[in-house]
């Protein structure tokens, strides 16, 4: 398989490493906003500019697009799902609908697979809700993330003025954890559920009262979560927070028997120590079901809920089925 | 969706609770080997004779069967696959490909959809197995089962001589769960992962001695194991150990990173009051899968691996995208 990347980010350095660890699959091309000349892949793989793509549209089984939610996904997805089979990880779950609609649309015009909105969140943890209310209907279902860095809160923070760099962490409420897999099925607030800690380099001079005050009464970020602020130097933040860990859990508690007798509880952990680079190689492995589905004669838009797990596994069926069914 | 049940034991019962949670499925009939009329069922669900079966094939969208994997389902599942679409929870590893092949070969002629070796393991943690590979390429993968009740070691305790009743727990070893949460990657022997602890009630006058070395020394079962035996009463034995628990763990620890500089661990847990129950909960949301997937015309032999997920959920896909992805 000949893959590409979009966009040359945390992800698309991340996808990159990821490619290097599948036998099936090749590195062919990067696609870059930027001038090609600027960008140095650290594999080698040649960088060209993104109106360029469509040039190599016979080159290419699948584009892994790298790109943000916010503003490059939304035109990058449906403008490449033209002409090449692609893969994002669209993660506006409130958009998702729309998001589907124009990659869907793009697909059915050049017959093309689309998947969408691949990674963990939305991705294996929206597989896990799915399961987990398909098989204990009567039940109840939680998210937590983190422990892990929230890339938006800490650039919220660092527009604070005052504030030279900062570092956030979402950790989950040990305490609402323990009730949910015991079984109680609590009814938990935004604040019962995680904390939020920051960890910040001022200016010098800067008010450190202040840019505390402004950071834990920040609406929608930090207004409704317990907040801890501890300012550090800027050689601490490197030393102790340079890297992107994430993680979290889905969790399903329901009940079964005629008169409710009995409790179970499944549950979904990721320990990540890069989130990027995690995201990446599920991006990979569904990139290997783009490829799939194309060659079948499938085209339209996709997502993790709708595509045969065996898909994205580098062995056949009656492989699998021999070993790890 | 009608259903019904193959065969009337703690799977068939559990069948039976899990449709009453699902509101688009209605079970009309239990089919048993025992005389129908000596089968009282706890819904007051009308009971047939195993023979009679095909009479009823028009009434029938889904049969589920609960038989045994030893001797029941070799042979019902393809012979039942000939005139419906039909679930089983075959879980003889080992011969799962023979299985496979003959409830396809039934379903081709039937043009009817054949789903086997759905529950747990096989199952949900076949579905894990195959996601942490797909995703971590660069990795190992441990499946630990446990805490929980073994019915075969427990049948293999009763039929020592002097024993009158037993019950024996599978318990994961906690440093080797330890040791892979770790990202230690440990190769580990039989008797690292689990323990296996007895609880027996010995005859009158029995040797007791005898009976403990017995079990401690049983190959294949007990043998390999770190085993503790303890002798209680039949009321002890009632009082405490009653109950079905069981439960444990897939866990996938990986490397990402172009100098494998990042570790990764997923992780996914069943924690079960009652084995059977959530076995049957997950044969009946399968059922689900079955009767859809033969509504589009699809016929032959499934497994976990190979059903897309949003054929088990009763939301449409549009309901799915906007609700769980």
């Amino acid at each position: 398989m000949k893959i590409a990347i979009a966009g040359y980010g945390n992800l698309g350095r991340g996808v990159e490493a990821a490619v290097r660890k599948t036998p099936d699959m090749e590195l062919v091309a990067v696609f870059s906003r930027r001038d090609p000349t600027s960008v140095k892949t650290r594999t080698g793989v040649p960088v060209y500019k993104m109106e360029d793509a469509v040039k190599m549209k016979d080159d290419i089984d699948v584009v892994i697009l790298c790109g943000g939610s916010a503003t490059d996904l939304p035109e990058q997805t449906p403008a490449l799902a033209e002409h090449f089979n692609v893969v994002d990880s669209f993660d506006t779950h409130a958009k998702i609908p729309q998001h589907f609609a124009n990659v869907d649309a793009a697909c059915k015009k050049s017959g093309k697979v689309g998947i969408i909105s691949i990674g963990w969140d939305p991705g294996l943890f929206s597989l896990n809700r799915l399961l987990g209310q398909a098989v204990l209907p009567d039940g109840k279902d939680y998210t937590f993330w983190g422990k892990g860095v929230s890339q938006g809160h800490s650039d919220a923070i660092r527009r604070i003025k005052g504030v030279k760099d900062a570092r956030q962490y979402t950790i989950p409420v040990d305490e609402a954890v323990a009730k949910v897999r015991n079984g109680e099925n609590p009814e938990l607030t935004t604040r019962e559920k995680h904390t939020r800690e920051c960890f910040v380099v001022a200016e010098e001079g800067a008010d450190l009262a202040a840019i505390e005050n402004e950071i834990k009464t920040m609406p929608n970020y930090f207004a409704d979560y317990d907040t801890t602020v501890h300012f550090i130097s800027e050689e601490e933040l490197k030393r102790d927070h340079s890297g992107i860990p994430h993680g979290g859990m889905v969790l399903r508690s329901g009940l079964t028997g005629l008169e409710n007798e009995n409790k179970h509880l499944i549950e979904f952990k990721l320990t990540l120590d890069s989130n990027p680079e995690f995201t990446s190689s599920v991006l990979v492995a569904y990139a290997r079901a783009a490829y799939r589905l194309s060659k079948e004669g499938v085209s339209g838009c996709k997502t993790i809920l709708d595509i045969a797990p065996a898909y994205i596994h580098p062995q056949s069926l009656d492989e699998l089925r021999r070993t790890i069914l």
